[in-house]
């Protein structure tokens, strides 16, 4: 049986009529798979994003993604946040971060996670993320694609990190944006452990327990079953449930890996401490195969159900490597994403370019390449174009473009001319190249970081200089000036947020402004 | 702090615009607590709702219903289905059970409960439940009012038995059709056991073990925690949870009890014994009774946390109580709901017409009764105006009415020269007066009810007659005459199912063909 024979467009209170029955719009919608991990960088896998092959892409062993990519496109230029929250709630949104605020990570509510400044007064950020209604305290209200999705036919199930919305606030819980299963996830960002001999992180008793513990998984505390595997075992059953059903699917595979803490995965662990690699990156390794593991597994399941055919995965990241803790990582600091620039919480591309491949049996052409840029918040009109639902209603203004056109190497290029912008007025707690309260944009091979502390203006060349290593903004006046007038319109547009100087109260200027 | 300071309805695909921010209708909605309880009969409580005190209002004791009572308004002929899931499947979707045709009881996938019949075959009804996307087999799609309440801004909670829908079909879980909790609530409509020592039914390894078994209480496991008492906990646990959200929530309080197993509550059981009940009727009185104390701490919950003020409570049952079953119950077959005759699955009133009260401070004015009649389908549309929502669509016609004008003592009465309609073209598996194929119609004080299998008209006057003994039909041909032709021009309309004869093949007429 085929989970997506057919599905009837007449659910959810958009398409439904007043006390009569419908003539319903009758169609054939794919399942969607989207595969999130957190943390990973550019080149934390054995797939080759850059045009050369790096020794990245030699240590880590990711033979399921390296599949994935023969069965569809590669995306070498996908963008995302620097950051969890602001990515994850562009995602669930489609608005860009500028717009809904949430520009640093969340956690508890009505608390700021941002460092402290000695120079700026930084601004009230959404803290508590985004939520489905009205009239919460330090939210971004937003109809989610998720939701829009259930609306319209499709079972929706998220597995894993869901780092929507802050404890206690109603963002928090993943069902209440439109999931109607939720395995393991809650408000925090990252795991408290990956053990399951520890409990991923819970006491017996509840009490004393960080607000990291994964929930929802208590049947495999106490076992050796790594959170990566359990999160994988239990997505597979709600796969089964949902065949069951006879809905197409919507599963969001969101994985705590590779985050931090990084435990051994003892799976994986000793074949790189063999292959010559230290205790911290061999440990590192593992997790990425862990990960890799999980999408292999997910593939099979559609493969020995008949689904591959009708299934479209995306594979994401939501932003760069940890690049900036010897804590965790061996090497010099803020080389762990080479070629590109710092990781993750910075503006270079480090921080920002993520490993994105999607495939659609029949549709993407396989074993291809896009160079174009694309960015997070993208991906809320793509799935909805993809489920073919058109007629859809938001509260928000939706930032996102589809790049179905993209993947399907048809119709208009999406990216030629577009402006991509980022806006961090946080200061994030980590410390490196490019992290700090920045605003962003990427315009062709051009990119500009702007400096709200300083009032920098970097400009690279993004085609030429992928590293980001010559500010070429002396040379190139006119171009900063352009730059900084389009950041300066859009910021404005969307009425973003931005530190102010202690000194004076006064706002640090739009690049624009000065 | 108040839960539902302001709620704002700019929530849902119904009332967003396309990219653009809404300005939001601001309201106050109160809370809303629908106490749902199984299986219990109109006389099932220390609570008189017939005009005389019988012997079961004075073996009972609910002295929380008569808090309740005092506070509100007792319904005196507030009706429903004979049967679990034709219920509540109209209590979800307003929808009257000859036009959902969820008209016995479900659990299988695909798998009538019908008994055999060696006279009638027995229609195809719809055998999996209600369920909210199209193209389910054997299913009634709708909105349903909680996905409503949801789509307005409230949190929606489920706590108890659900029972909407087959098992392995959209419609099991209580997330799919609108809730954003579910506390214990699946496919099935009993438990297997109410004794958390017995893990409610639940085996160590989760093999062999009962359809009825409970989920998602493992805590409880191997405690002495009554069912009854753990969904308390929990459901006040939800209410905390509610409270930090700043939503107003919708709260199903749907026990398990009294539906058998008819276990032994022992916090009651003992002090029944000890008033001279048989061991059967002592355990019958202390299941009510921690039913009753749920009620209580309920109450005190919303009094503690200040939102007595703004909660509505309505109180209810979903069919009349057992007595057909002497293993269940002790005394003389079918007298359990006396005065009413007969009891679940019956088309007598005893096993239709149920306890309801409702409760709102300000609003419903206290200590008071109401005898015009309701019917289970009417709480969709109340509800939904009680929540200040006028501008909703549903993919199903709504046959209810809101019952707020008699909450309110205002407005039109919408009892007078009402017809309430019931059909049953099934073979529930039990037997007694009243129980089997038939259709039934109550306007103003007459109720005609009609065999299916032989043409059988009984009329009966409730107000004289609440027994149902005098069956004045022959005297009064002409009232079922119209009674007859009310019926007939209903059940076609909303393209009701009937049985049809083995000998013939041919259906059994509908009364006004007779």
């Amino acid at each position: 049986m085929s989970v997506n024979k057919k599905i009837l467009f007449s659910l959810g209170a958009m398409s439904a009529v007043v006390s009569a029955c419908t003539a319903d719009k009758q169609e054939t919608s794919p399942n969607i798979i989207l595969f999130m991990v957190d943390d990973m960088g550019w080149q934390d896998c054995s797939v080759e994003f850059w045009n050369q092959r790096t020794h990245y892409n030699e240590v880590f062993e990711t033979p399921n993604m390296e599949h994935l990519a023969a069965m569809g496109k590669m995306f070498t230029q996908a963008y995302a946040s620097s950051i969890s929250s602001p990515s994850r709630c562009s995602l669930l949104t489609g608005a860009n971060a500028a717009r809904h605020r949430v520009t640093n990570w969340t956690l508890e509510k009505d608390k700021t996670t941002d460092a402290k400044s000695a120079s700026l007064i930084l601004p009230e950020w959404n803290v508590n993320g985004i939520c489905q209604v009205a009239g919460i305290n330090k939210t971004y209200q937003a109809t989610t694609f998720v939701q829009i999705l259930k609306d319209n036919g499709y079972h929706t199930i998220h597995c894993g990190k869901a780092h929507f919305g802050a404890i206690d606030t109603p963002g928090e819980n993943p069902i209440h944006l439109g999931f109607e299963v939720n395995i393991a996830g809650h408000a925090a960002g990252g795991p408290a452990s990956y053990l399951g001999e520890t409990a991923y992180g819970n006491t017996p008793d509840g009490t004393h327990q960080s607000l990291f513990a994964i929930p929802g998984l208590e049947k495999y505390h106490g076992t050796d079953t790594f959170l990566t595997e359990a999160l994988t075992i239990e997505a597979l059953d709600a796969l089964d449930k949902a065949k069951e059903y006879g809905q197409p699917f919507f599963l969001y595979m969101a994985h705590y890996a590779i985050h931090v803490p990084i435990n051994k995965d003892m799976r994986f662990y000793q074949k790189y401490v063999d292959k010559g690699l230290s205790e911290k990156e061999a440990a590192y390794a593992a997790l990425i195969e862990g990960m890799d593991k999980s999408l292999g597994d997910i593939m099979k399941w559609l493969e020995d159900n008949d689904e591959m055919d009708n299934t479209v995965i995306l594979f994401m990241s939501d932003n760069g490597g940890l690049s900036c803790s010897s804590y965790w990582r061996d090497g010099e600091l803020h080389t762990q994403n080479y070629p590109l620039n710092s990781g993750k919480g910075s503006a270079y591309e480090g921080g920002i370019r993520e490993p994105m491949i999607v495939a659609w049996s029949g549709h993407v052409p396989p074993n291809t390449r896009c160079d174009e840029y694309v960015i997070i918040e993208d991906f809320f009109p793509t799935i909805l174009e993809i489920a073919g639902i058109d007629d859809y209603r938001t509260i928000q203004p939706v930032d996102g473009k589809s790049f179905v056109p993209l993947m399907l190497d048809a119709g208009k290029n999406i990216s030629k001319g577009r402006c991509l912008y980022w806006n961090c007025p946080n200061l994030w707690d980590g410390s490196g190249p490019g992290i700090g309260p920045t605003c962003s944009i990427r315009k062709d091979d051009w990119k500009m970081i702007y400096y709200y502390e300083t009032g920098k203006k970097e400009l690279f060349n993004i085609k030429d200089d992928i590293s980001e290593q010559y500010d070429l903004s002396a040379d190139n006046p006119h171009i900063v000036n352009k730059l900084s007038k389009k950041i300066g319109h859009f910021m404005r547009k969307v009425d973003a947020q931005r530190p102010s100087f202690v000194t004076t109260g006064e706002p640090c200027p739009w690049p624009d402004e000065l």
